[in-house]
């Protein structure tokens, strides 16, 4: 039922009408979705309610309980290479509701992730053993929205959800083993590493990056997440000194600042030398588009490192994740949306942050380890 | 001194060479800036290290330690309509250091907010001092890098910087009555404040949105962030029913939801309500440009909300912020940032977040709360 005006409304009215929708449907032996939703989109079958949506089916099963969050996030998650089995999207839930949700996306063999966007939810008991049942079958990432007094307010008036404070649900997630997120960004961000990557041994991560401020805000940015970011041994910082040369401003120490290396062979070289180093689980590569200009020249010279990453693909048996930060500017997006396409087709999570990344990676180490 | 070589190679050969030209320099009354640096960005005078930089003068005078970071924070600047009196990028601080830049950007005429990004300091005891004179004499905004074990490491191995632990710079930065932030975009969010608007009177923000998921999150970041989210009077609500018309699905509580209110004229009978009720002291326009697909009819109807806000720019009189949220793909930043330049240029502080937004007004409150 895409038809809103009803208990969202708050008024008597609206709550009646709900009802007496509800109760026709049951006794008919029809089940709803909605009212006040967008719906279903399976782009297996084509169902679809955004005509520019992908038509490629991916691993992900998305709830929100938001029409607009649906939709951004089935766009945002498109634009990075994530895409879904099945996206519900079910508003005021006057009769299926995301328990029932949840346990068929649980079951669903299409379905291998499960991401939601919950306001409020409608039976506290079931919900819990649903969700129960449903984590211990696959990952399931939660976004609650609707976490402080005022946020509750709003949802009772968007969805007329009964939500419940931000203490309560961070205990029941992680008790119950969900992942909590704190936007549809990051429900991408987390969903993304599921998919392009197997799960790490251990939280060792080497970060090879292009810049000194950027190695710095890279290395702080990690050891918040919980990250470890050990020192390379003398051994391998000489072999690293060796293929890049001791230049002037270089950082070697893990980070390892590759700025002005702008030779494809070379930065390959580098980057095998660590991916080879068996106390490191990841490869963290942040290329940051801002610090060069961006005429022909350095564009030239940054998609060193993307094609270095890309040529390795197949080669480097380490699990590697890839920032690209740009600036706000049109130029700069542009630049970095096309090598981001170009780097998840080839089998790579994509960040806009080191932030993003570190912060992603660490909750996808936590799910593991809890396993 | 652009080049570098010196003492951030942790070599003894490194740190002499760097005590040699400083020795030499002060010898003959020369003073230096670096070496391991980029030097002077004065756009006034046409003195610049980027041949890109913007040619227009403001009034934000900005050290960094990092050449990387320096860069990055013009260009990021400049996309969101925010320039600078003059960039400081200063490397090693061999000679001249950041007290010496902070004391002189504390009584340069051209500069009213100073920002710095700082990774070790040279003298502490001098630091503090002239930081205190400088925090009295105009805001300061600063991004500490290197605050944690390996991001000290990595600080001093780039500009061989001895830095503090995060704790003791959280402490000594709110003591002295300086901002602390932590990303360059940051200091972009806060710096755009003390340009585009005066300080408010207290923290009663208003949120007028599209989308209900996006007005649930904007409620939360809001609430998270300190600020206040009245819930508008019956009266108020009542009037702005009359002229939205009562649609199902939208919010009128405070967040206001104006999701499908695409026409112009509504949306400014609708702002200058809000506007004219005195117990908000802040209005927040959020535009999410995913919601809906980038067809032209879509892009006309969200671009009414642009067009009323930028109508209104002289005829109310509340302190307003814009969200521009785009999603990642090219398409859609290209439309925020056309509106984004129309919309600073109107004297609106814009963000890419509700988040980033209502962090950047709550450190803007504090300030003045506390001068």
């Amino acid at each position: 039922m895409f038809t809103a005006g009803f208990s969202e409304l708050g008024s008597e009215q609206g709550r009646q009408l709900e009802r007496q929708i509800a109760t026709a449907a049951r006794q008919k032996g029809i089940r709803l979705i909605g009212p006040n939703c967008m719906g279903l989109y399976y782009p297996k079958t084509r169902l679809t309610f955004g005509i520019d949506f992908p038509k490629e089916s991916g691993s992900v099963g998305y709830i929100a309980q938001s029409g607009g969050n649906s939709i951004y996030g089935i766009r945002e998650a498109a634009t990075r290479g994530l895409y879904f089995s099945k996206v519900i999207s079910y508003g005021n839930a006057c009769d299926l509701n995301e328990s029932d949700f949840l346990e068929y996306l649980a079951q669903d063999p299409e379905t291998k992730i499960i991401a939601a966007y919950i306001e409020g939810i409608k039976d506290g008991q079931r919900f819990l053993k649903v969700l129960r049942q449903a984590t211990r079958a696959k990952p399931v990432i939660i976004f609650k929205g609707g976490t402080t007094e005022i946020g509750l307010k709003t949802a009772a008036s968007h969805t007329s959800a009964i939500a419940g404070s931000d203490r309560i649900w961070h205990s029941l997630l992680h008790q119950l083993g969900a992942i909590q997120v704190h936007s549809i960004e990051e429900i991408v961000d987390v969903a993304l590493l599921f998919i392009y990557m197997s799960p790490p041994h251990g939280k060792n991560i080497a970060l090879l990056g292009t810049g000194g401020g950027a190695s710095v805000q890279a290395a702080d940015a990690c050891s918040n997440a919980g990250l470890a970011v050990p020192t390379l041994p003398a051994e391998i910082r000489q072999r690293l000194k060796d293929i890049l040369g001791l230049e002037a401003g270089n950082i070697f120490i893990n980070p390892l600042d590759l700025f002005s290396r702008n030779k494809q062979g070379v930065i390959e070289q580098a980057i095998k030398v660590i991916a080879n180093y068996d106390q490191i689980d990841l490869l963290l590569m942040h290329i940051q588009l801002g610090i060069s200009a961006m005429h022909e020249q350095n564009i030239e010279a940054f998609a060193a490192y993307t094609e270095a990453i890309i040529n390795l693909a197949k080669q480097i048996n380490k699990r590697t994740a890839v920032v690209l930060s740009s600036l706000a500017s049109v130029e700069s997006k542009q630049i970095a949306s096309e090598w981001q396409s170009r780097l998840y087709k080839a089998g790579f999570p994509v960040y806009p942050s080191v932030h993003s990344a570190a912060n992603a990676i660490s909750k996808f180490i936590q799910y593991h380890h809890r396993q």
